[in-house]
């Protein structure tokens, strides 16, 4: 039985969440029982929605228990299996959790994902042709919904969904811009990702100077607009956008200080008609292999070519959280565990 | 040619609207040309959506211009016609604007609408049977579409538009609920139009106040929202809406000094799923016929009973229309001109 270490939810952060919260323990993987495979995981996914889930308060979805391994997405390989679905060498995509292994019940529906890596590498599953990736094309394509010519709109723009938003926008005609933080990630935005222009945040870096960058970036005004992070730059955003236009809601980080950021002048969504939709992608599932299955195609062909941040071995997961949180990463987050 | 008698936009409002942006003029009515009727007014409409129409801001329609005759819907009868398509006597819908008589195209598409008179007063045609019908009817239909046993609520529960929205709620099994001011206004709401519990706001004037009493009144939660108001009424229903539940946005009121008023929590839309949509019902010709026909039946077989507030002559429909900015109508506010 190897020796599995994890980390758990030890405390719930007060305000700003910290490495304290976090601990790391190791366990012995037990016996697996009939239908049951044990994964090693190759790669742990960090992703925003996990700050949600350590607070008590209500969120969208359930709070992380005090105590247990912190829940995330992870792909990798099957090392053993009393499963006859599952062959030892398997790379599957989980959800696994902050830890180095996971046993599975390979009998529960939706619980591990085979994947195939002759064209897509396999830390991929966790990002553009994953979750993210699937987020993108939902808030896109079924939300949003534009058509080509359209104007369309995403923050976090160097992120893992917003690379995935930015080749599905392409790929439909879209006029697609980004808004990200720093010069670099805009650069990497336009230069590798596609966006036809990505405004810096940080350079314009309030409400007038984000809406008149907008005005430029976005002659024709905005059709659509994929919401990561809410607060003074969707204010920005939607004295921009057109009638008829739609937002579709993903991500909205509250104040500083835990409390609700609110919304400018929500008077904008009757003034220009417009659809805003709140969505969580899970929720969804009916999409995923339609979504995966373009996904793995831009992948494939090289017109999505995510980038990646790699922390290497479970012990660096808190640290490389909190970063993400603040927006160090570059491209999709991940932990190394191998 | 008889004399008509008209109500124009002489200036433009400096914060809160006044008798003084209005000016009573006289004029003779032209000789016809061949195509056009002559329509006398027996009832102007006053619907608060004029008061955006006053401002030279942006607002989801076009400005009213300066000088000229005040927009509103009219009905009355054909007086005079150079058109087969309109008998003398013919009884007609139309946008006459604030004065006693107007020429109309009748060749102009939508210009005119024929009523029939038999089962539906007049009047009714402004009101449930006409765009304020429509628009509750759009929202509840298009935007809430609300399945048996939801739970929906109106603000504004006793004007024209709450009034048809509690009838259309109950012909689908819904559980209606109604934001009003005033006891009396809430009694009204309750025994007359068929809520199954109204929430007086001036008895409930704080969000936590208001949110404590939509608890008591929607012990199911809210899945449908028909928003006429905006502001902290808003702040406090979404407070208690349930995961993917509809906010239909229709009315939303600027602050005192004609500021914005900010959405408190915008993220409650993300962590519940919602969708939110503005409309302008004149945008959705196509749902008329369906929508008219039922609510003329509705109105027809007596399970809609709109209350009227009738100001007498075209002298008095500025103090009645800011009489309706201030909630002291009670129903459908119109001016009769005959």
């Amino acid at each position: 039985m190897p020796r599995n270490q994890q980390i758990v939810l030890d405390n719930r952060p007060q305000g700003e969440a910290v490495a304290s919260n976090f601990r790391l323990v190791a366990v012995e993987t037990p016996a697996l029982q009939d239908g049951e495979v044990l994964v090693r995981h190759h790669y742990l996914s960090l992703d925003p929605y996990m700050r949600g889930r350590m607070n008590e308060s209500k969120s969208y979805a359930a709070s992380q228990p005090l105590g247990e391994v912190m829940i995330g997405g992870t792909v990798g390989e099957v090392v053993e299996s009393r499963n006859p679905k599952y062959a030892v060498g398997d790379k599957v995509v989980g959800m696994g959790g902050w830890q180095e292994y996971s046993v599975v019940d390979g009998n529960q529906p939706g619980a591990l994902r085979k994947v195939d890596t002759t064209h897509v590498p396999l830390s991929h599953y966790l990002g553009a042709v994953g979750m993210p990736g699937v987020t993108a094309w939902y808030g896109l394509v079924k939300i949003i919904a534009p058509k080509a010519g359209d104007t369309v709109v995403v923050s976090a723009a160097s992120g893992a969904v917003g690379s995935a938003f930015a080749a599905l926008a392409k790929a439909r005609g879209c006029r697609a811009v980004g808004i990200a933080g720093g010069a670099e990630k805009c650069r990497y935005a336009v230069e590798e990702l596609g966006f036809d222009a990505c405004i810096d945040y940080r350079e314009h870096s309030d409400v007038k100077a984000m809406s008149k960058a907008l005005k430029e970036a976005c002659p024709n005004g905005i059709d659509g607009y994929f919401e990561n992070v809410g607060g003074w730059i969707m204010d920005a955003v939607m004295l921009r956008m057109n009638a008829f236009s739609r937002i579709a809601l993903c991500g909205m980080i509250a104040g500083y200080d835990g409390q609700p950021l609110p919304m400018a002048n929500p008077a904008l969504m009757l003034i220009n008609r417009m659809k805003v939709e709140g969505f969580i992608v899970s929720e969804h599932m009916e999409v995923w292999p339609e979504a995966l299955t373009e996904l793995g195609t831009l992948v494939g062909s090289g017109k999505l070519r995510p980038r990646e941040t790699i922390a290497q071995g479970i012990a660096a997961a808190p640290e490389a959280f909190l970063g993400l949180l603040k927006g160090k990463n570059f491209g999709k987050q991940l932990v190394r565990l191998v």
